[in-house]
C-alpha cells in the first residue's frame, strides 16, 4: 500500500514522458490533512540538486502538502535554469492542488547535468493530479524507479490504529550520508514536525545510513516523512520512533538487494568496538574494499582483505587481538590465521562477515553488495 | 639494468619454489659499498606484515647491506611464527653474505595470512647468494612478480657519473599511504641515510602516493633506497632529489599501466584549489568513484560523476563555480551543463580528468584506473 496505507494520503503514478521509452516517470503523493507536519533528510554531498536545494526551503517550515518526484533526470549540475525548472514544478502542483508552493517538496532522480524536459512534466502533473488515489501508492512506487528492477514499499502499523507507510527508489550509489534514493514515509499518526525530524533522523541514521553499496555518494538524495494526523492518535514517541525505524530497515534492506549488478548482500557487523563512530568507521572501510568486495564475488573467504581494510582506520584496536569470522567460521583469530578457510559455505546470496576488534563494547552493521561484472556493465553501458 | 644499474650492487633472482607453479619468486640484492646507507617508507596501514615491521626495525640504523625480497607468499596476519620467519630469513642471508642481520631487509608479496615455505625459501637464499651478479637487476625484477603481467625498471644518471635506478613489483590494490608494490632503488651517490631519507620521502609523496588504482591499501608495501656511494660523488641535493623524483614517477607510471584488468589510465589533475591538501583530498576522491571509473571504462564522459565525487570532499569550493574538462573538453562550467559531451574522444587508454575549484593556485594529480569486468574476474578468481 505504500505511502497510501496511512489514512489521510493520495496518490498518484504515471507515465509523462520524461523517460524516453515510455515507463512511468512522475509521482505525487499529498497530504489531505488535518495535518501537514512533516520533516525531511538530504543527501550531505555538498553537489546538491536544484530539487534538493528547494525541499530543504520547504522542510524548514516543517509543512509540507505535497511532495512530487520525477525519474528520468536528477536535475543536478544544471544550474540556474535547473532551480528555476523545480520552482515551476512546484507552482504547478500548488497551482492543480489550490495549495502554497512552498509547500510542496519536489524530487528527481536519474542522470545529472541534463535539464528536465519541462513540456512533458509540467502537463504531467496536471494528469496525475487528476488520477490521485488512496489506492495510488503502488503506482507512485512504480513511478519512482530508475534502474531498479523491483518497487519499494513498507507498511507497519501501531497496536492502537495508526500507521507508517513508504515507498523507496534505488539501485545503485548506496552510501552513507544517505544511500542514493528518494524515499517518502507517511503516517496518519497526529504528530508535530519537530516530533517527525527525531525520529526520522534517529531512524535513517541506522539505516539508510548503514547500506553503503558502492561507497558514491548521490546529489539527490531525500528521506521525507509526512504526517496527516487523521488517525486522531498520538502513539508514544518510542513506539512511533520504532515503526519509523522499522520501515526505513525494510526499505533499506530491498535497495540493497536490489542493487545493481550484486549477487552477494553483504552483512558487515562490527563487534567489541570502543566506540559506535569506530564500529561504523570500520563497517564503512570494510564495504568499501573493493578488492574484498571481489572475493565474496567470487566466493572466496579472503580474510586477509578484511584486516587490510581495519588497518586504514583510526578505530582502536591492536593488530594481534583482531578476530574475523566469515558465515560463522573464525577464520582469523588474534590478528593471524584461524579456523580453516575450506569450512565457510559461501554458496548463498547473504554474507555475513564479523569483525572483532577486542577493544570494548560497542557495535555497528554496515551492509554493502559484492563487486560484479555485472555492475561494471550496467555502469559503464548505462550514463546515469 | 634495474637496481644493478648503479655501481656497488650485485643482485639475482631465482625460483625458489615458493610459487607452485615453478616462476622465479626469491630475489636478493647486495650493496657491497663502500657505504652501506638506506632509507625506506612503508605502508601506513595498521595492519602491518612481519617482514615491514622488522624493516622498518633494520632502516632505524639508516644501514642496510641486503634486501632479500620474496614472491608468492605476503607474510602478513601469520602471527608470531611469521615474524620468526621473517627474523630466519634475515638470518640466513647474513650468514651467507657475511653480514650481521641487523643490516638485512625483508620484503614479501603475495597472499595474506599463509605461513611461507621456509623449507623452501631459506635453500633459495643460498641459491639466490650464488648467482649474485652486476648484471642481475633484471632477474630480479622478474623474481618479485605476481600478477604483473611485465616487470618494471627504471634508471636515471646524474651528468657527472653518479646513477639511480630501481625495480618495483605492484599491478593492483594501489593506493595512496603507498601503492601496494615493493620498490627497491640504488644509487652508487656518495650520501647519508638521512639525505636519503629526505629525498625518498619527497619523491614518493608525489609519485607512488599519488597512484591510486582500486583505493585499497596493501599491509606489506616498501619502498626502499641504498646508497653505496661507489662513485664517489656527492651530488647536490636538489638534482639528486629529482632524479630519485624521476625514477619513482617512472616505475608509478608502470604500476598504473600495469594495473589488473585495467583498459585506462586516467589522470586526474586538480587545479586551482585553495591547498595542496584540498586538490590530494579531491583528487582521491574523484580516483576512487567506482561510478566514475564504470563511466570511463565505457568511455562515456559522465561528469556529474566528477562533480558527485567533489562533493563528498571537505575542501574549499563553492558548487557553482566548478569546472570540469574530459580530455580536453570542458563539459561542466559554473557547476553546470558545459560543452556538447560528444565532443569528448575516449578511445585511447589515456583519459585525462581536469577538475577546477576555482578556490586558490595550487594543483595535485592523482592517478587511477578504470573499474572493468576484468578487474573483478581477477580479484574474485585468484587469492591474493
Amino acid at each position: 500500500m505504500s505511502v497510501t496505507a496511512a489514512k489521510g494520503f493520495t496518490a498518484a503514478g504515471i507515465a509523462a514522458g520524461i523517460k524516453e521509452n515510455g515507463n512511468p516517470d512522475l509521482a505525487l503523493v499529498v497530504n489531505n490533512g488535518p495535518r501537514r507536519a512533516a520533516a525531511g533528510v538530504f543527501t550531505s554531498n555538498r553537489v546538491k540538486a536544484a530539487p534538493v536545494l528547494w525541499s530543504e526551503q520547504v522542510l524548514k517550515s516543517g509543512q509540507v502538502s505535497a511532495v512530487v518526484l520525477n525519474s528520468g533526470g536528477a536535475n543536478a549540475c544544471t544550474g540556474p535554469k535547473g532551480f528555476q525548472d523545480t520552482h515551476a514544478t512546484a507552482e504547478k502542483v500548488a497551482e492543480v492542488l489550490g495549495r502554497g508552493a512552498v509547500e510542496v517538496a519536489v524530487c528527481s532522480t536519474g542522470l545529472i547535468g541534463v535539464l528536465l524536459p519541462m513540456d512533458k512534466l509540467l502537463p504531467g502533473v496536471e494528469t496525475a493530479a487528476d488520477q490521485l488515489s488512496e489506492h495510488g501508492g503502488e503506482k507512485a512506487a512504480i513511478a519512482i524507479k530508475t534502474t531498479d528492477t523491483v518497487h519499494k514499499t513498507a507498511v507497519v502499523s501501531g497496536k492502537d490504529g495508526w500507521t507508517v507507510g513508504g515507498m523507496a527508489k534505488g539501485a545503485g550509489m548506496l552510501a552513507p550520508g544517505l544511500a542514493t534514493m528518494l524515499v517518502v514515509l507517511t503516517t496518519d499518526a497526529d504528530l508535530d514536525g519537530d516530533v517527525l525530524d527525531k525520529a526520522l533522523r534517529a531512524a535513517t541514521n541506522v539505516t539508510f545510513d548503514r547500506v553503503d553499496s558502492d561507497g558514491c555518494m548521490s546529489t539527490n538524495d531525500t528521506v521525507l516523512l509526512l504526517a496527516s494526523g487523521s488517525s486522531g492518535i498520538t502513539p508514544e514517541y518510542d513506539e512511533f520512533a520504532e515503526a519509523v525505524r522499522a520501515v526505513c530497515d525494510d526499505l533499506g534492506q530491498q535497495l540493497i538487494r536490489d542493487a545493481e549488478g550484486a549477487s552477494k548482500d553483504i552483512k558487515v557487523e562490527v563487534v567489541n568496538a570502543a566506540s559506535e563512530a569506530d564500529a561504523v568507521e570500520v563497517g564503512r572501510s570494510i564495504a568499501r574494499n573493493n578488492l574484498l568486495k571481489c572475493a565474496i564475488h567470487g566466493e572466496d573467504p579472503n580474510w586477509g582483505r578484511v584486516l587490510s581494510a581495519i588497518g586504514t582506520t583510526s578505530a582502536a584496536f591492536e593488530p594481534d587481538r583482531l578476530n574475523v569470522a566469515i558465515n560463522g567460521v573464525w577464520v582469523c583469530k588474534n590478528g593471524s590465521v584461524g579456523e580453516d578457510r575450506e569450512l565457510v559455505d559461501m554458496r548463498y546470496r547473504e554474507v555475513h562477515i564479523v569483525a572483532d576488534l577486542a577493544a570494548g563494547n560497542e557495535s555497528a552493521t554496515i551492509w554493502t553488495n559484492d563487486l560484479t561484472a555485472d555492475y561494471v556493465h550496467e555502469n559503464s553501458a548505462y550514463s546515469s
